[in-house]
Order: structure tokens, then C-alpha cells, then sequence
């Protein structure tokens, strides 16, 4: 009865607004706001009768939302783009994730979330009746930082029945993020498993693993988790792992510290992935790709790497691009300096960008093809800098991988 | 910088009060509060310069929260039963779940958390120098409920590497909570893999499903996610499922469907399960288990397909300990009229609790001992209806399973 009367109320505020506002889809159960609209528009509401003020901040703008008689406050924004976007509400001054939504870890905090969805053709990202490979929770020790750490594996849907060795893309959050953002925000198994069964994309293990990677006594954290808990006290490290603790789940904020993430992947994270699973090794069976931070440590650990990693992309992250002047005699420590040579090793060099994040991918996309360098540019059209721009450049980059 | 002055002010309060409060381990990186007392007493802080009131909701407990001239509300509270609690802050009159901390779905929503450590010396549920299984996420399609579900399966430590089969234990969660509490909240995977390193417990494999199931038009949801995103147009049903739609991720509150349950979980989930994984088939190798509600389940199914499951445990949601009168010869439709047919059957009847929790239990367990059913009870010393008891329930019947 209860439900029956939220949605006479909902659907109160949706008549004459261009079509029914949809409870969000990543609302909790049962909560049928925030709710979308066609056209975009998303109507927020939350009872807090002795607020004094409610805000929703979400795309970087903040709408300040109206209390009724009934002690409710509501807003309706101004149409949205289209995607995933992290939101927040503003309470009297206390930024705090909507009770109403599920929540997804981003900027360091479990932020809020909605999904405005793209028009009703567009699956790509969505499970579908094709075979669905799985993601599985991995936890490993690292010597190099000292701490258990977790990743997420995506194993292709004839993994489990085969025997067959597959190719590895390892694949980077972005700052604030952790080792779930890929699979929870981003749909990469769904995305993998539409390609493959479509035949678009070969099938392929994929990491998920976490940037943060710090050695004993430097700043920042080395783990970010669900929220699990091992006291420092409680684990013993492996043998011949010294003394070192186990994660002290959810220290600090993610730091950006790409020489020590590049030795852990090649010294832990590498060699753990090969002999767990049926991996094809070699540098032409492995890819690295990342979004922002995760794009921008993609760049530093591959292209100092070559003999290593075969395929890398840079979704909204590609170093040159962000500003600094690119030289491609000197610029990476000199990797592009002979085209040639470097168009021999790598197979694919792809630069995505959301067409709302500004030139900067597409220069440095152009500077690399000035200077004989083969790359791929793709851009999102109408998206920002956000999970929609990143599948969509998942879903254009993984089908060029391994062929 | 930060840190270091954070540290400062949390340690100022630790002085003279038993010991440094240290940060929750479920907090967001960098956190410094909640922090957590050797004595089971935990501070909490907000900065809310503009809020009217703030309190901390933990355990059935209210405290109210103060504010300083810096506009930062603090209370510490009293001790705190060990384990892990959910909490909320109310500002203003609206529960939010606390920005400093990690969310745990429960009660329906994204709830905040918090551990208070066990001694030193207790590291069951901890992850330990040891051979570690993994957690997967898989999807399936019921046809029983017409939607696309999601579970967690447990493998253990040499199931990959090997080509034997295992028996399995069917897990069940409690209410308002989802497929995802019994290894984020309930640390079932690193229980397994420290018992089976121990050899205390059988290699196993363990699936982790949904309680809510309902069929097309029944109330209820019949699913909870993480929040991600199908809308219902997007995926097609599997060849002879019909025209039904995938889940609308995230639909109505949790309702107790038992009957429904059972048809899908016998129809659709033990099906997949057996010809995914490598599973040894037969009733004495199956069990199902249950905390709250998900122990109503488990009796529900259960004790109704004995030829489906040899070991059945409740963990403080035993049926007939709930106040209604137990009769022997009736109850549970008469399956324990004739005991010795029972206890010839039942490998394994677990009854847990907390001992906070009241009698319920523990009387059912001694009608059922009177009326000649075989029947292990097991007390919590000094914990309620929270996943420490839980925990310790699992610890203390995985390894009386497939002996």
C-alpha cells in the first residue's frame, strides 16, 4: 500500500514533464527516488522536516532543493547527461550519500550513484542470454609493498568448462576508485561478454587491481577494500615475506604513486596472475589499459616496459596530453624517439577521451601521429569525464586486442 | 600534514582513557574516526558546524553527539560488544549512513560500519599466511521468478589447480541484507580457507544466494545488487524462458518468501550450480544453512527436502524456538514424529545463538532433544543478533559438515 502511494506521488510530478520520472535503477529497494526522466531530468526527494537546508550535488553542480509543507524536500535537476554519475546531498551543511541509493566507492568515499540511461538501443554494457563469464575475488601478498592485496579477475564464460590459455588485459580504476570500480561502475564482465559472444572481442582474462601500492614507511595507503577487517596484529606474512603486516583495510587516500604500483604489478601482481590462471604469457598476450590516474599509470608502467606489454590504452588519461609540452625526441624517457621501432613492438596505442574533457587527448593523439607514432583516438561523444565514456572506451579498445 | 594534525587531536583523546583509540578498520582511507578503544568504546566525529543535532544509532543505542567551538560534533560511547555493527548518524532528524565510513548493505539499506576487535589471540575470520580460496560472482537466469539473480560461490583453495569434486553448503543471509553480507560482512571465504588449512573443516564449496525470490505479480523483490544496471528492456530472456524481463536491480524491500524460494533454489540455483562447478551430487553431500531469517529459510526448504540435504544448520533463526508451541508429532508438517527415521537422515541438525539473544534457541534445542532428535546447540558467549555470532556459528558447524 505504502509503495502504491509513492508511485500515485511520483508519477503526480511527472505528468505534463515529457513521460513517467523511473525510479532510478540504483536506488535501494523499494525507494522510487531519485527517479529519471526521458528527457534526463532526474527529481531527488528526502524527508527531513527539521533540515534548514537540502542540497543535491551531483555532475559538478549543486541544486538546492525546495521543502514542501509535508517536511519533504524535492528538486528536479536540469537534464543530465546520459551515464553513471556519482551524486551527493548536502545536509545543513554535511555532505552525505542519499539514503535512497546504493552506494559506489569514488573520490575516496562511498558516494552515491544514478544511472541516466542511454536511449533504448544501447546494450553493450547490460547482461544479455549470451554465456557470462565471472569476476572473482583474488587476494595475494605483496613483498614489494608488504600488505595482502585484493584484486578482481574476470574469467570468459568457456574458461571454467576449458582447458585453453588466454590473453590478459590489466585494467586501472582511477584516482579515488578502488579494484571494484570496473566491474560495480564500469560493467566491464558484462561489456566482455557481449563482445565475445558476438564475436567482436577474443576472449580474455582481465585484472582489476588497486593503484594504491606503497612500500613500508612511504606515505599514502597501499589498500582500499569493501571494508573488511584484518587488524594489523592478526595475520602472519607469508614465509619469506619478512614482517611485514597485513593491510590495515582502508588506510589513507589513494596516492599516486606509479614507480612502486609498476614494480608491485611486475614483482607480485604478474607473476601471481600466471600461475594462478591458464594465461598465454608473453608481452604480445598482454595488455594495459586505464581510466584517468589508472590511464596515466597505464602510460608510465607500459611504455617503460615494452618488452612486457604489447596493447596499451589511456581512457581519459593519457600522459602528454594533459597539458605539459610533448617532445616526442625526449618526452616518456624517449620511447617514441623511433617510430618505427615502436610502432614494431606496439601492436595498439589507443587514446579515449569523453568529448566534453577537452582537447587534450586529441592533441596529444595528433602530436604522436605528427612524430610517425600509430595510434588510436576514440572519443565519446557528449560525455564527460565518467564511467560512460570509460565502457564505451572499453568497448571500442578490448575488440583490437590480441588479434 | 593532515593526518599527522588528526592524529594529534585523536590521540589527545585516547590520553588517560585505557589505551589510544585507534581508527576503525572500516573507515575510508584516511579516516582517523570512528575510532575504537581497547575497551569496546568508540568515538565518533562530525564536522557539521551548521547542524541543530547529531547522534550516533548503534547496537538499539542512541547517543547523542556534541559540538565543539570548531563546529565538530564528538561523542565516545560506552562499550561496545565486540563485533561488527552497523550504525547511522542522524543529523538533523535524517539517518545517513556516516561519511567516514564504509557501507555494508542491511536492514535494506547502505548502512555504515564498525569492528570492535576481538582479543589478539581470536584471528579465525582473518586472512592468514595460508592457501586462500576464492569468492565469484555469478549470474544465472530462475525461470521459477523469470529474472536474471546474481549469487557468490565460495571455491576453495585447491579447487582450480584439481579435478575433484566437493560437496556444498548453501548459505543464506538474513533480512534487509543481500548475496554479498556472508563474505563482506560475514568473512565466510577466509573462515573456510583458515579451517580447511587447519584441517579442521572439509574442503567445500559454498553458495552465498538471495533470499528474495518471488514470481511475476507476486509482491516483493526478488533481487538486490550492488546497483548495477539492466533496464528492463535491455536483455533478452534465454531461449525458453519466456518473455520475461532481467532485473530491475534494486526493486521493493525484502519480503519473506519461502515458497517461492525453495521451488527457485531447487529449480534453477542448485541446478546451476551442479553443472557449473565440479559439485559431488547427492543429498549427503549437500547442506544449507542460515543466519535470521535465512535460518527461517533453511528450515523452511530444508526440513521439507530431506532427500535434498543431509546437514541443516540455523543460526538465530531456528524455527520453533520463536515463541510458538512446538509439538513433535505436528510441527514442521511432522517431519520429527519419528526421530529415529530423522536422526537417520539428518547428519547434522545446528541450532546457534547469541547469548544475548534469549532462550528461544536454546529451548528449541531441548524439545528436541526430549522428543529424541539429534540436534547440536551452539551459544555465543556475550554477542547478540550481529554477524560475530555469526561468524562463530559457521566456524563452529563447518566442520562437523560432509564427515
Amino acid at each position: 500500500m505504502r509503495i502504491v502511494i509513492f508511485t500515485l506521488l511520483a508519477c503526480g510530478m511527472c505528468w505534463g514533464q515529457g513521460g513517467e520520472c523511473q525510479p532510478s535503477a540504483l536506488n535501494i529497494p523499494g525507494a522510487q527516488h531519485p527517479c529519471v526522466y526521458p528527457d534526463g531530468r532526474a527529481t531527488f526527494r528526502l524527508a527531513a522536516p527539521d533540515a534548514q537546508t537540502v542540497q543535491v550535488r551531483i555532475v559538478g553542480q549543486g541544486f538546492d532543493m525546495v521543502k514542501g509543507a509535508d517536511g519533504v524536500w524535492t528538486v528536479t535537476t536540469t537534464p543530465l547527461v546520459v551515464g553513471f554519475h556519482y551524486y551527493a546531498l548536502v545536509i545543513d551543511g554535511v555532505r552525505v550519500a542519499d539514503p535512497a541509493s546504493r552506494t559506489f566507492f569514488g573520490s575516496g568515499w562511498e558516494n552515491s550513484g544514478i544511472e541516466i540511461p542511454e536511449s533504448p538501443d544501447v546494450d553493450y554494457y547490460l547482461p544479455k542470454d549470451v554465456p557470462h563469464g565471472q569476476v572473482s575475488q583474488r587476494w595475494y601478498y605483496s613483498k614489494v609493498t608488504g600488505k595482502w592485496r585484493r584484486c578482481y579477475v574476470y574469467t570468459p564464460p568457456d574458461y571454467d568448462a576449458g582447458k585453453a590459455r588466454y590473453p590478459v588485459l590489466y585494467l586501472m580504476h582511477g584516482w579515488g576508485e578502488d579494484e571494484t570500480g570496473w566491474h560495480v561502475q564500469g560493467h566491464a564482465d558484462f561489456i566482455l561478454d557481449n563482445l565475445i559472444a558476438a564475436k567482436k572481442a577474443k576472449p580474455m582474462i582481465i585484472v582489476m587491481d588497486n593503484l594504491n601500492a606503497v612500500k613500508p614507511g612511504e606515505d599514502g595507503t597501499i589498500f582500499t577494500s569493501l571494508g573488511r577487517l584484518p587488524p594489523p596484529r592478526a595475520a602472519a606474512p607469508p614465509a619469506g615475506a619478512g614482517t611485514a603486516a597485513p593491510p590495515a583495510r582502508g588506510g589513507g587516500l589513494a596516492s599516486f604513486t606509479g614507480a612502486t604500483f609498476t614494480e608491485m604489478m611486475l614483482t607480485d601482481l604478474i607473476p601471481m596472475i600466471e600461475r594462478t590462471y591458464r594465461v598465454r604469457p608473453g608481452r604480445e598476450h598482454r595488455a594495459m589499459a586505464g581510466l584517468s590516474m589508472g590511464g596515466m599509470q597505464t602510460f608510465l608502467t607500459a611504455l617503460s616496459n615494452l618488452d612486457r606489454f604489447a596493447y596499451i590504452g589511456g581512457f581519459s588519461g593519457s600522459t602528454g596530453g594533459r597539458g605539459g609540452t610533448f617532445d616526442p625526441k625526449t618526452s616518456n624517457n624517449g620511447v617514441f624517439a623511433d617510430a618505427a621501432a615502436f610502432n614494431k613492438k606496439v601492436k595498439v596505442l589507443f587514446l579515449g577521451i569523453g568529448s566534453m574533457e577537452g582537447p587534450g587527448a586529441r592533441n596529444f593523439s595528433e602530436q604522436l601521429t605528427q612524430a610517425g607514432i600509430d595510434n588510436v583516438f576514440f572519443e565519446s561523444p557528449g560525455t564527460a569525464h565518467e564511467w560512460l565514456t570509460w565502457r564505451r572506451c572499453l568497448n571500442d579498445f578490448a575488440p583490437r586486442l590480441f588479434q
